[in-house]
């Protein structure tokens, strides 16, 4: 959303239409079609608007989609420019509540509808979200940071480092809950990263971030900031979590502990999961309710530190039928220090690829092994392939999900090149990344709603 | 399983005990342990068993596995060469009913325990299968047919046509129904190959493998060869689906459409689930329970033909933050003609490595969209990341599967090389691969058990 686009939100058909007729934003227009004629102001639109209409605010108040065709013939007749500002709430510190800060990392943390102009506007400051999300002012103070503007897909091993260091830094500053504002996409990396790098932690870290943009009337952002809120300042968990929508209504939102969750649908308000686990806990009608009681749990202190060693020459890749060797000799002639596959089943690959895997390990490069099932542990020793790849030194990760595994191998790497110590670390469990069994319902059960709790 | 293994399913420490006691299979042995001494024939064991146990079958007839240790004395006293062959049922043609063959590709399809020896024998002919599986015999008259013996993570996409070659043939001299018998590490990816290779279907393609071996009485080789069986001879389906246990009990089978399976559990008997979609049916007590309509019905013709036009130089890339643009060249260089990323969310991928994705296109590669989510479909409108893919010719996929879109690259660049066409093809739905949308439940109910649909 970029605030000097005077055309704001149009795109394609549409916009070539409006340029023509020389409109812009806050323009009075008048749009004729064969049909019907309409006048109103021209409102920005939200990104996710289609190409065919414009949206105007007519005399009477109300907002209009009208479609724009090849003979619609648009013209201007006035202009009225919008008040493009949120009314600000005026925030004071209020005694005894705890005391929340937010990290924005890109995106829209939340927006709202200014009814006058039809104008969404993003809100980010207290002021605002207070403003824009009313129950949050009896949640929690709320200090907020814009750390940086990337977005999610754009995330790189050095983001996480520069996250970790302001969540500590707040932390040990006085914070009693930090709340991460994130893309979707790539959340989940970013929560296995925090997770390994944050050390000591004494209060909850939550990521949170909205499958839709902030602006529709579907939005699932405030009660993601709400529920994130709650966790924050409230709940008596030290780890970093992941806190989204549970379901596809807007009746609670789950606690997912952030080395086992993952972003398991394009669309859906419900889209991250616990994978292989049961989450924490979920947040309903403004309570905490948890699910499990093997967490780490806050604590006074002030001495969060970063363990922010990383080497980020690691490759993540899936395996398939017909994969060719020429991708893990490029890998190591390219010299990357590691190799985390997603093989099949219970960790195997094409046999064609393993000359170059024992390759690739007998160059020093650390070769991990996970499924691409995402369910389930990685079974070497059951097959004769699985304990081919063991013995040329291939690391087996338990029921390490693959975006955490690559995320823990950076991590890894940061600290130690030795194949022995690699190893140990990488089948160790650090923070709840490999568990020792599935829970049976894990897989089944945990899928369905609040009832199967 | 190699048969002239004289220590077959030993391993590890045990084996090496073994080795220098001089003993082998159907050796008469004496186990002697500080704490009790046996004796016994030594019998075979799975590929499964751990490295700590030996098999032996008593005087009594009872098998036990004794524990090995470091002070464990092993002495042969004896040999007792076991009989290595199952009893074969004779199997007589009945009349009017149906005809299934079963193509075997490698692995065991079913096998039984020998009660005199303990052995466990593979078995695969008619008559072995009828002697293994009794219920078979009055499903359907079977032939059988072996065309190689590949694991599954070893299959090709060569492999592919020449399996779908064989159904063709099978058909085409009269089968009723064709059981693909498939390791289950790849089956998805096969499936999904004979869907698009296979033209003009007029009976059941089934595939089914067994996800615990079927010498382990967990084993699930016999039910879902019975359910296979029964869809491959009655149903009235005449498409490519996959016949894998419905849940981890033994109570249900469902039937996936080829194209929208997948393996979502490394261990787990109810590994496969159909995604974003629902499956086309169950089999339960011996029943067939159809839960769509929308699916190509059994006919009589034997013209099945196979297009088995095909281009391997395709290549199945995950993305993920900081994934560096050097894979995106390699790809290149190589000479690949097809990349399928799986990419983030809506179908995103890092801004690093569009230039070298534009590279790619302009040097005439195809490249195709996925999500990594798996569930759902990639929505490249949305936001400026997807709209700038797709203005440099990036394919969007829908709500293809990772791995179906791989195989359907491979496919489709096996007609032709033209950008338009291929593009033509890749977004249209060919065989239940891309679905117009995704069924609410797709996503949550189904995952639950036979009480959620």
């Amino acid at each position: 959303m970029s605030g000097d686009d005077n055309l704001r939100g149009y795109r394609g058909f549409t916009r070539k239409k409006l340029e023509e007729a020389g409109v812009k934003i806050w323009s009075v227009v008048r749009v004729i079609n064969p049909d019907a004629t309409y006048e109103g102001i021209l409102l920005p639109r939200s990104e996710l608007g289609d190409e065919n209409h414009v949206v105007l605010k007519l005399k009477t108040g109300y907002n209009i989609g009208v479609r724009i065709k090849e003979e619609t013939v648009i013209k201007e007749i006035g202009y009225s420019p919008g008040h493009y500002a949120l009314p600000e709430k005026k925030v004071e510190f209020k005694p005894g509540m705890p005391l929340v800060t937010l990290i924005g990392t890109g995106g829209t943390v939340a927006s709202r509808l200014d009814y006058r102009t039809g104008a969404v506007i993003p809100a980010f400051t207290p002021q605002e979200l207070f403003s824009a999300v009313p129950e949050l002012e009896d949640i929690c103070n709320l200090e907020t940071v814009s750390l940086f503007e990337i977005f999610s897909e754009d995330m790189k091993p050095e983001c996480w480092v520069q996250i970790a260091e302001r969540v500590a830094k707040e932390i040990n500053k006085g914070a009693d809950g930090v709340i991460v504002a994130h893309g979707t996409d790539t959340m989940h990396f970013t929560s296995a990263a925090l997770s390994f790098m944050l050390k000591d932690l004494s209060v909850p870290v939550v990521l949170v971030g909205s499958q839709r943009s902030s602006d529709r009337p579907s939005s699932d952002a405030a009660i993601n900031l709400i529920s994130s809120a709650i966790v924050a300042s409230r709940s008596d968990i030290a780890e970093v979590v992941v806190c989204m929508h549970g379901s596809s209504n807007d009746d609670y939102n789950l606690i997912h502990r952030g080395t086992r969750v993952r972003k398991m649908h394009t669309s859906r308000r419900d889209a991250f999961r616990t994978l292989g686990d049961i989450p924490l806990g979920l947040v309903a009608n403004g309570t905490i309710r948890m699910l499990r009681d093997d967490y780490r749990r806050r604590s006074g202190h002030r001495n969060v530190t970063v363990d922010h060693k990383i080497d980020p020459r690691v490759v993540l890749l899936y395996t398939y039928p017909g994969m060719q060797p020429d991708l893990i000799e490029h890998v190591v002639e390219a010299g990357y220090h590691g190799i985390v596959l997603a093989g099949t089943g219970l960790g195997h690959c094409p046999k064609t690829i393993i000359p170059q895997i024992e390759g690739a390990i007998k160059e020093g490069v650390a070769v991990a092994m996970t499924s691409q099932c995402l369910y389930g542990f990685v079974g070497m020793n059951v097959y004769e392939r699985g304990r081919d790849l063991l013995k040329i030194g291939v690391i087996p990760c338990g029921n390490m999900l693959p975006e955490t595994a690559y995320v823990k191998l950076i991590y890894v790497l940061g600290h130690t090149k030795d194949a022995n110590e690699v190893r140990e670390m990488m089948t160790s469990n650090m923070c709840g990344e490999i568990t020792s069994r599935e829970l049976y319902n894990a897989y089944t059960i945990l899928q369905g709603g609040l009832e199967n709790l």
